[in-house]
């Protein structure tokens, strides 16, 4: 069994970094697309999304934002459950943005929840601040299922300085610690997988800002990286490509490919006829946008992996 | 308006500090009281419990922790929003224990998910890690709603030590930097609610380390506290005591009253009858071990509270 962090780096590889994250607000639809049920308007734009991209081989990944469909209800998440599904189901990898953490038999339950049944996913997101030993009942699926998580290492946000930046006495910063816990994972994860490279433990690290990037990339190698705060939150291709080194990663795009109806020329025309969107309209500026981010991300980093690979 | 931690501080006063948990995993109901659809007869225990102990007046809140319900899926989070109306409803204050922490936007969703809609919660609990900026949302609707929110601020699991316990090089704790901004966070959401003595940002603190409760009671003198790992987790009473004093706080229970059937009397009685239990017998069972706990706290807060009231 190929394990899904092994294929998502496969793909990296194949179709380029980029990551499609799908947290579709309803109010990112144009008002005209969204029906009496909003949720079911989400769904029906995310699936053509998914199609889309996947037939462009655009991305590698989709990462579905759990927060937004919750915030809609029992339908919200029947939205988030066929979105997984349509994303397991187009050949790329599904990723589903939970940030869960708690202790024990309680971890299980949210492993249980979103490594199985209707919110099955093929990697989830996992918070560490209560303590590793929270991490073990997600990373039994990834050695016994083939499952992946990435671990909150460096977020994108401001206020990553309060608790994963601070200085620990016994020397490094509190991101350090977790890293290094990661190390360990990954590697008693990997072994359950002899022929494969990659380790079914990665880590998120945030691409905004570019000395912790060269650091935590040089630092753990060996890690695949998710890597959020691309475009809307202000980071930094050139950044994104340094993350992007070692084991390599995917570089997530949210709001920069839903919203791109927003700044897409053919949209514009079409509102200044007088005329509405329609889902194939938004669908397609939105691939437009997916196309060009993942050219974005590949000519960076082309100059760094070609010699690499040809060694 | 009064808010909800304000609302809490006064049934707890009431009633006496004892949370109810409502982790109902299937597993935990004896097997001929689960059907076809686990998450109904899930639910159905649920409403039970929650009647009775708003009857009995045996506890101040029930706290509903989400990972139960999203492991079974679209029919588990159905339950999960008909137990939170049935808590609400109860007169009693329903905390749902989701653990959500995550940037901007999306903590702005995941706010909305748990205070407003179908998954509607008075108190949620939070997780701190990814910085204090991401807290904001949630204060947000505490100061504008009158909801509550429980910090994660020292948990009852030895994985505390990992992150929570590390000594920073600027002195102090991780755990101390989060207090600290806890306390700020609490002043300010509690300047909307200038005739209200409790301020509606709360920390959640376990009772399994005994030094650690007694310093953090003493830092903290006017958080209200949520303390996990009171009997299943090794919690001891005295602790939980401890932690009660000053703004006080509940004590969460959720195994000892879910799974008191299989230690009751009455119970083992049915059973050896070679009879089957029904949702009567075990919810009657929950209902007295609620009613044990609560005595049972009240027993070793007494006679420390009484003096301090008379004053």
């Amino acid at each position: 069994m190929k394990h899904s962090m092994q294929r998502l780096s496969e793909l990296a590889f194949q179709n380029g970094p980029l990551c499609v994250g799908l947290d579709t607000d309803p109010s990112y639809l144009p008002p005209n697309l969204i029906g009496d049920n909003p949720a079911q308007s989400v769904l029906d734009f995310n699936k053509c999304l998914i199609e889309g991209i996947a037939r462009d081989k655009s991305a590698s990944c989709f990462k579905v934002q759990a927060a937004y469909y919750e915030a809609m209800g029992i339908m919200g998440m029947k939205a988030f459950s066929e979105t997984l599904r349509a994303a397991r189901k187009s050949g790329l990898v599904a990723i589903s943005d939970v940030k869960r953490g708690d202790i024990a038999a309680t971890a299980d339950a949210y492993a249980r929840a979103h490594f199985t049944g209707e919110f099955e996913a093929d990697i989830i997101t996992v918070n560490p601040y209560m303590g590793f030993d929270t991490l073990s009942p997600f990373v039994s699926f990834c050695a016994d299922r083939g499952k992946g998580i990435f671990v909150l290492l460096r977020t994108s946000n401001p206020g990553a300085a309060d608790i994963e930046q601070k200085k620990l006495e016994s020397g490094g910063r509190v991101l350090d610690a977790v890293g290094g816990a990661l190390e360990q994972l990954a590697e008693e994860s990997r072994a359950a997988f002899p022929d494969q490279i990659c380790p079914p433990v990665g880590a998120v690290v945030g691409c905004t800002d570019e000395a912790d990037a060269r650091a935590l990339r040089e630092e753990h190698s060996a890690l695949f990286f998710l890597i959020p705060g691309y475009g809307a939150q202000g980071g930094r291709a050139a950044v994104c490509a340094a993350l992007l080194g070692g084991a390599g990663g995917v570089v997530n795009s949210s709001r920069g490919i839903l919203l791109a109806w927003k700044r897409d020329a053919e949209c514009r025309a079409v509102l200044d006829a007088g005329k509405t969107l329609t889902l194939e309209d938004i669908t397609k500026a939105s691939r437009r946008e997916a196309l060009r981010a993942k050219s974005e991300l590949l000519s960076f980093t082309s100059k760094r992996k070609t010699p690499e690979r040809e060694t």
